[in-house]
């Protein structure tokens, strides 16, 4: 690892986790939960899986301002400065720049992993090679680099990249991003061998994501242009936290990768998901006997099978004739859906905030 | 109300309510929640629709010593020496035995109405006129008198009397006492107008259920013999406390009604239920425009309808495709069960106590 020195981990950890309702909740999002019981976060399992890569002083989480007590309960190794405080909610590609912009400051040679911070990845040996991959390969060639999974099922719940062609072993050119797919595209895809899951993890050099964001997304970069001199300084924060909100609200993928031309694709296969779904959740969690998934509490089941219990606090659930349903419970609220409608979960959040205001959010 | 200074009535409050579980739990049984949402608990509606009725000097409680402070903060207007506290639970018979001692060794002359404490009566004025005739009646002869109801639907889940010759007005001779029928049976019972419910409320003197005791239930009699003399001084809580563990566990049905001769049946009609199932809760409960029955929680519903929800501490429950079961949180069990399945749950709270012990009982 002669260049590890100059590589840098960004950890994006500010989502609030609406579609995991009322498991997850504003005050405590889905990044925070010990999901699996196994006694650490997806935050901490996603820092642990990063450290045989990064030297642990260039790894930044970036969050929202009103997270800062949990990331440093959670990772208390970080200095305070590692932690980069959003002071409002802006998307990927505001998050992304000012990390890029932060860590150039500090060593403009670097290069950088950005990784959302409550995804699943279940065979880190993969993960390593990978991710040492990646940064060879940006650290030769100016590009931008996206992770693509390599699908196992027709999946319609998330984003495709389709490649282009190869350029050295798993790295090829992006051809096209593609919108989540209904099923019967998803199955041509699948079986096209063509179609890679973003999984929303991407290698580059830190001044290379600049230029593209200057390039691509100027509403944005212009914005950190402005205080170019403040970074790394004791003036970031006020610069940040006057200048931030008026980032525009747009995702990276939007603003740099479906327009920029150095976009390349590493095709990898290190057991990822997203967990974006209570579906996902179920599926990538061990089942007990009767096929149901617990999180943190004892189920007595009887003719019930399919459904995923997440209910906090050590309680005891009984449960008759229930199949493929999702029961989640944070303590003030208690969740009972088909998990085929869990898409419905976000009009029945709204629905909750018009009836009894933030008392439930 | 010329004879109402001897007459007494006794609230039988010892229940467990282990049908309701985990809505109810031993600590707290069914009679102490407020059910309706009413601000008054069943025990204590069960005591206001008596006062009218009986001196309250002369309204006894009869309970598990493990519920005194219940009975105590419901009921503060009872006098401690007005609670019946038994040192073990023994069904019906000793219950009533130990009240009738209790009663005639203080009022010869008593005459007595025995009342479960969680039975859900609509018709007050009806049942005034009910029991006063009833009192009247028993003070005339010497007659075991239960009250029957005017059953209005095949209810399966009650036993049932059969009615023979009329004595006066609505008051007849009882022909037999029938366990619980299947449906096609109740629905005879229904059709042949011969049949009442058999409420467990009774009425008679305190002379007479002792003797009638004495010859159909000496096994229970005879400990109550032995300690004739103390009771009504203060020998009588320790007697109690030493002996009554002694008595066979015996409904008074079982005991006396089904074997002595002199057992009538008022036929009354005050809108009752024994609310003893999730249905007849149901039944009895206004329902939302979803069709929905809630208790102590609000309720966010989506294709929903014939559900009932009890849940405690002012949770919002989120519903979603979900039709006729039950949903009862008690906090630390949530129990979730179609209605036509709660025959099941006393086994459910069996395999609780199985698998964790007395913990969520």
């Amino acid at each position: 690892m002669a260049n590890s020195s100059h590589r840098y981990c960004v950890i994006m950890c500010g989502g609030i986790g609406s579609r995991f309702w009322p498991y997850s909740r504003t005050s405590q999002p889905k990044q925070f939960i010990d999901f699996f019981g196994t006694g650490r976060t997806l935050l901490q399992m996603s820092y642990d899986r990063i450290l045989p890569l990064v030297d642990p002083k260039n790894i930044l989480v970036v969050t929202n301002s009103t997270y800062y007590d949990q990331v440093r309960e959670q990772l208390p190794e970080l200095e305070s400065d590692q932690i980069l405080l959003e002071p409002a909610r802006r998307n990927t590609a505001p998050c992304i720049a000012w990390a890029a912009y932060h860590i150039a400051a500090r060593d403009p040679e670097a290069s950088m992993i950005v990784t959302p911070s409550d995804h699943l990845i279940t065979r880190e040996r993969e993960f390593e090679q990978s991710i040492t991959r990646g940064f060879e390969f940006v650290e030769k060639h100016d590009a931008l680099l996206t992770l693509g999974i390599k699908p196992t099922r027709p999946e319609t719940g998330y984003g495709y990249i389709q490649i282009g062609p190869r350029i050295e072993d798993d790295i090829l050119k992006v051809k096209t991003f593609t919108e989540k797919p209904n099923l019967e595209l998803a199955k041509v895809f699948l079986e096209s061998g063509e179609f890679f899951w973003n999984s929303g993890i991407f290698i580059w050099k830190a001044n290379t994501i600049i230029n593209a964001l200057r390039t691509h997304c100027s509403d944005v970069s212009s914005v950190f242009d402005l205080g170019e001199e403040s970074f790394g300084t004791p003036e970031e924060t006020p610069f940040i936290n006057k200048f931030f909100p008026a980032c525009m609200n747009i995702s990276i993928d939007f603003g740099v990768m479906e327009k920029a031309s150095n976009v390349y694709v590493e095709c990898v296969d290190f057991g990822w998901s997203d967990l974006g779904t209570w579906s996902a959740l179920y599926d990538n969690s061990p089942r007990n006997r009767d096929g149901n998934v617990t999180q943190n509490c004892s189920v007595l089941s009887y003719n019930s099978s399919g459904n995923i219990f997440a209910v906090r606090g050590d309680k005891l659930v009984v449960v008759s004739n229930l199949e493929d349903y999702i029961i989640a419970d944070s303590g003030d609220v208690l969740l009972i859906c088909p998990m085929s409608e869990e898409q419905k979960i976000k009009q029945m959040v709204n629905d909750a905030r018009i009836t009894f205001g933030d008392k439930y959010l």
